[in-house]
Parts: C-alpha cells; sequence; structure tokens
C-alpha cells in the first residue's frame, strides 16, 4: 500500500477534488477531497476541505458530530453561539444538533481534515426562524452567512 | 465547544501525554495523544503519535485497519513488505493483517495521525518463525527492529 503523496498543494495524487456538496446550497469557494471512507472498508470517513479566502462552509447542523483538525490556513468557526479563530493544528468538535459555519480568513486557504460516521444523517439547513434565533447574537450576526 | 489549541510544540490543551503503550514492549521513544474518540460517544479513535529521532514504533500486525496522516518531521515506514519515505500530509494505509512499523528519521520528532475503531483487536507481535519470514527481504531485513 503506497502512501499517497500530496502533488503541490494540499491535493493526494488519486484522489480526486469534488464539490463541496452534490446539490446547490449557500456556500462559497469549498471544494472536498475524501482520503478514506467506505470504500476501503472503514465505517467513518476521513475528508479534506478547503475554504479559499472570502469563502465560506454552509451554516447547518446534523445529529452526527464532527471532528476537525486544522492542516492550513487560518480562519473563524461558528460552533454553536461561539466563534473561534483556528490555525493548522487546532482542533475542534462540532457536537451533535450543533449550528457551525467555517470561514476562511487571510491570503491563504484554510484546510482542515474533518472526520464522520459513513453513515450520518443528511445535514438540515437553518429555516427563517432557526435563522432569527441564530441572529438574536450580534457577534453571531455578524459572522453568518446564509 | 473551544477548540484545543496545541500548547507549544505538538500537545493539545487538556489533552494527556501518554506512554505509547500500556505494557512494556518492543518500540523506542514513542508517545500518545488521544484526541477524540469513544468518550466523545464516537465509534472510532483518532490519536496523535510522536516518535522522537532514532525512535521506532512496535512491529505489530491486526486485523483492523490504521489510517495514518503524517503532520510533522519525517521517517520512513515498513507496510507489508514495502517501506516508504513519509513527510507531513502523507497518507498511509495499513491494511488488515500487515505488518508495520514507523521509525523516525532526520533531528524533528515524526509526528502522524492514525485512526482506528474503538473496538479493535489487539496488535499480534512477530513469532520468531514470522520475523524469520518477515527478515527474508533484505531490505526489510536491514529496517526493521524488533
Amino acid at each position: 500500500m503506497k502512501p499517497v503523496r500530496r502533488d503541490g498543494g494540499f491535493r493526494w495524487d488519486e484522489v480526486p477534488i469534488l464539490a463541496y456538496k452534490e446539490e446547490a446550497d449557500a456556500f462559497r469557494a469549498v471544494t472536498r477531497q475524501v482520503l478514506f471512507g467506505p470504500e476501503e472498508g472503514l465505517s467513518w470517513e476521513l475528508r479534506y476541505f478547503e475554504i479559499q479566502p472570502g469563502g465560506w462552509s454552509t451554516l447547518e447542523r446534523h445529529r452526527h458530530p464532527h471532528v476537525v483538525v486544522v492542516l492550513r490556513g487560518s480562519g473563524r468557526v461558528l460552533v454553536g453561539a461561539e466563534i473561534h479563530d483556528v490555525r493548522p493544528f487546532d482542533l475542534v468538535r462540532v457536537p451533535p444538533s450543533t449550528w457551525h459555519q467555517f470561514q476562511a480568513g487571510g491570503a491563504e486557504p484554510l484546510g482542515f481534515l474533518c472526520l464522520v460516521d459513513a453513515e450520518r444523517d443528511r445535514p438540515e439547513r437553518p429555516t427563517p426562524e432557526d435563522l432569527e434565533a441564530i441572529r438574536r447574537d450580534p457577534a453571531v450576526a455578524g459572522f453568518v452567512r446564509a
């Protein structure tokens, strides 16, 4: 089993760069690479996401937890009602059913590993009522993109 | 949920540095940090291992697969009959029941994330007969420490 080398930048041989999501959704400048998963007989999936400067992931929540390891760049992340700066090797855990969003900052893309169960529920987008509740906190209101 | 920052070097707040193994075994200068696992309700475990220059992990095999992401340093890894150089962001998959060993090279510790199922079989050490078979390949014989 040959190690799969990244081929200039944060890419790995034989790992395709995918659209962040299969369907249209609210996000900007995000790519996804599935590094390991059910195809290798694993019950979990290791993905690498990259958000270009100015980009952001979808504001969403789901019952399955996320475990994130930042690999490159910097940015901010909303987890529940908290906003945190992130930089390489920070660990972020998104607990079940918690609104979250990643945003890239600085000149370099924000790249992170994200670990999930292979079998998981689909993400839920905020309803207008959810969004109103989320935005009740002025700091969060100033952060979220939806 | 606060991101857990590394606190100078590859350590994270509130994550203890553990002995590589609970029991005496054949290895040198390896530490282990469990970043996420069953305590957070996950069916898998994310660990960070660090091998000091000149150190090496146990030569072993097990039925559960390993998925590894190198984060720092450089070194070499034996997977089955193959020896590969590794450097940051290389991916290594150790298939089930495959002999493997990591060795640090260079001046910096070799640090890597390792993903496993939370419920997994215990590693098996080579018997003298296994070791003889493993060492039949001169390149492998010159590599393995046991």
